[in-house]
């Protein structure tokens, strides 16, 4: 229960982040403050919205009002102090790869609900934690960041496998969390500070 | 019944505008008449079409095929009539203001047979508006609109919130209805002629 | 049965090939190797799940994981042999070619378990066929391919009308299915080698 509630907590915390990063790629697209909610909304609900629409199942938004209330509470936040918000960007890069780890695992959580192979549960997982950035960047005209650089989603599907590893292995619900997301949280940080990518798909034939 | 008609005849008439607008914009970017039908249906449909796979509910314009056909008859109707409707700018503007004022409460009363709480009616009477001409933008490669200009989706949540304040004052649906879309109207309007803007949240730090 | 097995072979032949396609464009975007499996997912599933999303049902490649193996299949080869397969454009081509013949009838065919009336059949086929390629453009930032160039969509509604056509004619589901795909891909084909194209509804009063 108490566990439960924590990780609740920090999925709120990860849309916090991932709406206030929203917020932040509006403003350097000069949108007006309405954009930049809707920018901020898909960042933080877009991937699991996606996800739930895929599975054809209620939009899980829509029975968690918090959810909402935490996107306007990052736009508000972000309109009033977006300067702290952009000079603190080794904080927000933790609130963002917390978020993405959390993303990834819970998305696979709620896929197991509907009996599918595990390939669908790791592509849930991947869906839930990066396809909100995909859809800002679409909405922001630019080709999703994702797709491009770092190894993002990479670490995404290492922290689904290794989540459905320790499962086959018997271990409980809390450990097989905290350490598959503690696998996403070190790759994405590794990557980021090593620069690691993986390979461009490079048109060399011209 | 005859209000409920006419309500009816007024969001076609919604959907013809959109439709027409779409056809515009797919003019501007030379696109061929697929590639223009496609665009005048987004606009004129795609709001709705939004909500209802949100809603995780049968999509309107299926069990209702007047809306195609009210939208392969205005691409027909501008593809013979195109310079007319380009120098009918302030009745295609008159048109395109009823649509989103009949779309935001019409989207509301949708989303009312949900049982959702006040926010969610709110935000589905602004999608309901606002999407489909968003979805158009983002076909036609360009940042909505909407998230840049003009107080378009405020006037939409101004209207939407004073429907459910005539609501809990006990109006009939008549005069809340006709309340509510003047409000959106007005607003609009006078937006547009005043040059009113909402914030917008540039990115000042750099 | 056979024949059902050979036209299943053949779907998978078309998502094989719309997949190869998608991946090609992503290597001209510079994308890496998670954005152009990304690209080439929903190139060759797109359309599909689209059609899916609104007829509110299951989507398809959920219930069929050889959907997704093979679009995993497509991206390993065309990674490998990536020369190879632009050097192989004509070969290329004619996959694509029964791969949206196949589409159209395929995603008409899912349709009519629906009730729906000719006009929502046609067009379910045609979203099945196209729409992966739009969604593929816009991810890519680019105005859809098919919403300024070639008689693709045409080529698709006709075979589907024709489908109908010798549907009511009381043709059986092989032949009407085989002629079909055939007016398909002759029409397209046709096209590209006379160059033929629709009316753009270019803006000529600028």
């Amino acid at each position: 229960m108490d566990f439960n509630l924590f990780i609740l907590g920090l999925s709120y915390l990860g849309t916090f982040s991932f709406a206030i990063s929203g917020f932040i790629t509006a403003s350097k697209k000069q949108l007006d403050l309405f954009g930049a909610f809707v920018i901020a909304f898909v960042t933080g609900l877009g991937g699991g919205t996606l996800r739930d629409l895929l599975l054809n199942t209620k939009v899980g938004w829509l029975s968690e009002p918090t959810n909402v209330y935490t996107v306007i509470a990052a736009v508000i936040l972000a309109y009033l102090f977006k300067k702290q918000f952009v000079r603190l960007r080794k904080t927000m890069f933790l609130f963002d790869t917390i978020g993405i780890a959390l993303f990834t695992i819970s998305g696979l959580q709620v896929a197991q609900q509907y009996e599918l192979n595990s390939l669908y549960l790791v592509l849930f997982g991947v869906i839930t934690a990066t396809f909100g950035g995909a859809i800002r960047d679409i909405l922001c005209d630019e080709i999703p960041l994702i797709f491009r650089r770092e190894i993002y989603a990479t670490a995404c599907i290492l922290g689904a496998v290794s989540y459905l590893g320790f499962e086959s292995l018997g271990f409980g619900l809390i450990l097989k969390t905290v350490l598959s997301c503690s696998i996403i949280i070190l790759v994405r940080t590794l990557a980021v500070l090593k620069n690691w990518s993986i390979p461009v798909v490079a048109d060399d034939s011209e």
